[in-house]
């Protein structure tokens, strides 16, 4: 499977244990838009990491799970190996309205995308955390939507055309009905 | 607000007390990314209504919610009336790889978007319900993500740049930090 450029893991923070599904659907849809893996941070729920474990092991490629990890850390971890920060809210520049994701493009950087829940930390939108404060849409939605929405964006769609390595079960798209492929 | 082309509405089928966050993301997503309303089908679940109805009235547009109707029957009350029905299901054909947008644009109809849970009706899948059957990537991942990505192609991103009607509630986009005005 080819690299995306940049890189990307997802950084989630602010799970409580009622966000479990929620929770899942950022990790599996970090996965199938390109990212390489996901950071659950501050908290230890390591269901997600054995759900997430499981549909990797049966449709490919390959995604790290990172459980509990305090969000500081990791921010300022991926800062020192050179990667820059986009943090997706709704405060954030407008995808569509601005040049925000040309500009994130353009530092060809490895990112860490922040996606929280409800509140975050007021910090989070600040220059010394987050490069770039980027929304999709500027009106409270989904951060599983606006996750999805800014890696179709970042990769340009190309996410959406890679086969997965190794895979046990393998769909082929078909305009009615299921196709399904076990090996 | 101009009315996108072509209009939309979602049918969120399946869902079930646990789903109740992915639901109202559901919800606001298809808000958010430009549909008409929500048809949360065969369950009698209220408080989603009033979860989004809260949202709309602070943040402007026009979004309907209808509660239990059966899913067949909605169905079938929308072919009458002309539109036609996409299902987003990750065996459908692939939204990156094939034509499907185009052609579903070109047929200027109202469309009705089936976005399931875990495990549709077999029949969803055939040509008595389901016009086309989308894939966004053709791997497991979120309904939600999956509505927004459709969407956004659908629309081409107009979707987001929209001046929602009658808000008390308004974000100026900005790099950093936070700017809401209320009204």
């Amino acid at each position: 499977m080819m690299p995306l450029v940049p890189q990307t893991v997802v950084l989630r923070w602010g799970h409580r244990p009622r966000d479990f599904r929620v929770t899942t659907h950022v990790a599996l849809t970090a996965r199938v838009f390109g990212a390489n893996g996901l950071i659950l941070s501050d908290v230890e729920d390591y269901e997600i990491k054995t759900t997430v474990a499981s549909i990797t092991k049966d449709w490919g490629g390959e995604f790290s799970i990172e459980i509990g990890k305090p969000w500081r850390e990791a921010v300022q971890e991926w800062r020192r190996s050179g990667g820059i920060v986009v943090h997706l809210t709704m405060y954030g520049e407008n995808v569509e309205t601005s040049n925000v994701v040309e500009r994130i493009r353009g530092s060809s950087k490895k990112i860490l995308v922040l996606v929280g829940s409800q509140k975050v930390p007021r910090e989070f939108y600040s220059k010394e955390i987050s490069d770039f404060n980027v929304s999709i849409g500027n009106q409270p939605h989904s951060e599983v939507a606006a996750l999805a929405v800014f890696l179709d964006r970042l990769y340009q769609g190309r996410e959406l055309d890679r086969t997965f390595e190794k895979a046990r079960l393998r769909v082929v798209p078909t305009p009615h009905g299921k196709h399904l492929i076990e090996n």
